[in-house]
């Protein structure tokens, strides 16, 4: 079909270039539809001023999840939930899911039904209704897709692209957890493949195991800034790690953006796993990824407001027209801010 | 996490029951969601009397497409068109789908590009958005996951539950081509796979190969009814095979039928593959699956709009309640109407 020698292996786009690419040709043709691709979820007027915000995933085993140490019960959780993170992001009330499933023949009823015990607890934890299941089987392997549906006010909804030079850039919890979870259960899991008799030793690290396989999605936030009657200029969840989405924003809004290294909070356990194994702790807050925190602009004008929230962090300001994303260090020196994210194609394969 | 002895294989409860089984405790929260889980897609209120219905798919390579004969520009064209059968068949327009796709690193950015013009060549087509795309890697092979959304006033919307006893059943195009189509791709790929030199003979069965590689939905019936005034009382698209979705409709309402073999139509080319592969032709027709035609029961008052509607055929009609469905032979006798369908789990593994 193809020259051999035109091809381009996927790895040399990366995941972000990869969807700008197949996307380009993608116009919008109705005129309901504010937003196809491009945000944490596309956005579609229904009437009476309300729209809607659809986002959607596709988890596969062995490279979103795996089931040597994560069950199956949180493997369902977690998909429902990092969808439902997307809709938060816009501003938006997630009502329902859909859920489709392709699994492999090893797979039994019993195992199914621990997976869509999970899918039923995230879906009661956050009031979201089951819109459809499919099940289906594969050659190898679980896949599992979700698509997450919300709805807002039309003028409620918030958009990467919404924030304005000097603008506060807020950050919700703690990041680079998940990272440090992930980092235990691999290294107990290559201790049980060498000696199947230990058990697994997470003690001390049940926050930050926690945080990997059964994430929870900032619901809380969403409301309390509503009460508290402040409105994200711009925002995106926490998925790729704290400085790709940095310069998700500054990307998408035209902007810069200088983040402060002392004010990126790390988890005690998270502190820990950076010494026991070795890593440098800032990087895995900066670039652990699926942490699910919410990432916002806001005006300077609710600094106050802001800073006083509980599990609210204001981390740095966006910057002028054109500028790029900075680091700077307590040592008062500056660094760009690097989006190292996960590169699927790169990284995981 | 189970005793050995409790565990049940997939395959012994199959598709339609895995899907009543795992969803069983899912109760619908939301008093604006009409239909979760149970029909061709799920229907939610959106205010102003407008109802939106939400349908989803995951496929995956070797199970649902067969790369070594599909080529991907009409798999990304099919994986769009059997969502947007869903949403016709429950008598609305679609106007947007979500695509995720999951792939391993054999991919080429200009294979993916196949997939994606065949997308777009989709959504072109039928007139809906791109609402979003996910692209990550997978361990092997392609997974393609899509969710179609569309609309409808809410007293339009035809459920798989509405038909009443004596209303006639109903038939769009034909069927067993799809089936046949693939019959002539599989004996094409075994002389490939002995003799790689050979070129793929596909004369003389361009229909049904274009049946099985690119279906289309009826998108244009369902224009047509809505013109001719003519509301199905139920429907639901020929996915599984016609049999198993007379059963569907049967249950769903709760009656019996009788469809007439002397109306089952097959393409010229069905025929001879029957005959070519000395296969029978009425089982491929009634178990076939895979031809996105739309089965659907009207009122006997429409008997005549119908019985003159170029591309229908009536098939038969709805029994009384708690009777079964039969198939009546042109010899008159009657046998059970027994839905084979494609078992994923039992079939193609």
């Amino acid at each position: 079909m193809f020259d051999e020698q035109d091809l381009t292996p996927v790895d040399q786009l990366g995941e972000f270039k990869l969807i700008e690419h197949v996307t380009r040709d993608f116009e919008v043709k109705n005129a309901d539809v504010l937003k196809g691709v491009g945000d944490d979820a596309a956005v579609y007027r229904v009437g009476n001023g309300l729209v809607h915000v659809v986002s959607t995933d596709l988890l596969m085993e062995g490279v979103h999840f795996d089931l040597s140490y994560a069950p199956l019960q949180h493997v369902g959780y977690k998909s429902v939930v990092v969808n439902l993170s997307d809709i938060y992001a816009m501003n938006a009330k997630p009502f329902g899911v859909t859920v489709s499933i392709a699994m492999s023949n090893r797979f039994t009823v019993e195992a199914i039904d621990a997976l869509y015990a999970g899918i039923h607890k995230a879906c009661e934890t956050y009031g979201v209704d089951l819109l459809g299941g499919d099940t289906s089987s594969s050659q190898a392997g679980l896949g599992i897709s979700v698509t997450a549906i919300g709805s807002a006010k039309e003028e409620d909804v918030v958009y990467r692209s919404g924030s304005k030079h000097n603008d506060l850039i807020c950050l919700t919890g703690d990041v680079g957890s998940a990272y440090a979870g992930l980092q235990v259960l691999k290294r107990e899991k290559a201790v049980f493949l060498k000696n199947p008799n230990m058990q697994p030793d997470l003690a001390g690290f049940d926050y930050v195991v926690g945080r990997q396989l059964k994430p929870e999605a900032r619901k809380d936030i969403i409301a309390e800034l509503a009460k508290a009657g402040v409105r994200p200029t711009s925002m995106i969840d926490v998925s790729d790690g704290l400085a790709s989405e940095v310069n998700h924003l500054c990307r998408q809004s035209g902007l810069g953006a200088t983040i402060y290294q002392d004010k990126i909070i790390l988890d005690h356990e998270t502190v820990k796993v950076a010494e026991e194994f070795n890593l440098p702790g800032l990087t895995m807050g900066l670039n652990g990824g699926e942490d699910y925190e919410l990432l916002f602009t806001a005006k300077l004008e609710d600094f106050d407001v802001l800073n006083s929230f509980r599990g609210i962090q204001i981390i740095g300001h966006m910057g002028a027209e054109g500028e790029s994303a900075f680091l700077q260090m307590v040592d008062g020196s500056t660094a760009p801010l690097t989006a190292q994210g996960w590169n699927h194609f790169k990284d995981e394969q």
